[in-house]
């Protein structure tokens, strides 16, 4: 139970998470995900944010603090940020939503986001990789919730839950290995153009161009 | 030019890549994945590998040379495996076979796998970097051939080539964060379900619970 109570206080906290305090992961996560964890010091972080080091210290009082923050903290707040950004609506608006609101999240906190997920396979506090693991098992359940809404209405096919979120938080999670800020496409465009190709499928319709008028068309979904 | 003949050189080594060596590459991966370069021994590697010191520095110099080859090999030889596992036939079919030898790569070398993956952000020689970007470039662009013969084969709609071929290398570059060996479902079985839900979409057709004959249906592509 020590781990429940643990992540109530992590919710109560992440809410109130100041505009600094998440500047301050994002500095950190990108001089972590760089120059890793020895060569970065609370000086370094001080400098990348613009701001004095007892200013830094008021909000956090050593680096592992603001590691540990970095490390685990991104899937919590994350899960919060995405849940309130769900609108009401067919389920898979919702999963489109769930998509961009990710995106979003990503393009903002991109280097905590970095940091984080690097930190996956090579973080040797045991405990804290576990935590990661339940809070990426109730952000990743949250999802299956919404695809499981959208199989009852009807909207998409009866597909293995677990493995369609798998599908859709890959196109995601991987977007930080090839996202370049500096080209055109937004990561929340991106996800909207993953939603796409996943919702709809890349094979042509037996169709595709015809004018206006569509003429009835033999059924596609059963020739497989 | 220098990086070019090195490409060269690569291929022909790799081509030539032994079990042994690929076994040594694996066991050091994971070794390099979980206890860091650092923390690992040329002693170590041997003895996960179950062979004397002397086999191990027959095949390699020394430990950064491993390092070296686990942390840009995997790439490589992924081109390679990949490339001579795709079929003749509809171009559809070579993107579901090149899903499958991917998987079948990463479920074989999964722990060298691994700490390539992991040291894409963290590697402090550049010039490894870049050469691991230029592999991954070659890996892409042969599947973005690929996904380009389906379109010009009226076989998959006229999506954005690169995007697509991102969404399919997430969902299977994304796989090592998520995979449980000691579960049911093998990496190619895998793939094949997220080759699938790509390809055919998740979305219930307008038709879906039909008796044997299938009436003639609306089209449904152009509905969004």
């Amino acid at each position: 139970m020590t781990e429940l109570s643990t992540m109530k206080d992590g919710v109560a906290n992440q809410a109130e998470a100041s505009d600094r305090v998440l500047q301050i992961l994002a500095e950190a996560g990108r001089l972590f995900a760089s120059k890793g964890f020895e060569g970065t010091s609370m000086r370094d972080i001080a400098l990348a944010c613009g701001i004095s080091k007892s200013l830094l210290y008021h909000h956090f009082s050593n680096k592992d603090e603001i590691y540990a923050r970095v490390a685990v903290g991104s899937t919590l707040e994350l899960y919060l940020f995405v849940r309130d950004r769900i609108p009401d609506g067919p389920p898979s608006q919702k999963i489109r939503a769930f998509m961009v609101a990710t995106a979003e999240y990503f393009r903002r906190y991109r280097w905590a986001w970095i940091a984080s997920t690097t930190a996956f396979w090579n973080d040797p506090d045991r405990q804290r990789h576990k935590e990661r693991l339940t809070r990426r098992d109730r952000f990743e359940n949250f999802l299956r919730g919404l695809i499981q809404e959208a199989i009852d209405a009807g909207e998409i096919r009866k597909v293995d839950v677990p493995m369609t979120g798998r599908l859709i938080l890959s196109s995601l999670n991987w977007m930080h290995r090839w996202y370049n800020p500096n080209k055109s496409a937004t990561p929340e465009q991106i996800a909207e153009i993953f939603f796409d190709m996943i919702f709809n499928g890349l094979r042509s319709g037996e169709l595709v161009e015809l004018p206006a008028t569509e003429p009835p068309k033999a059924g596609r979904r059963k020739s497989r």
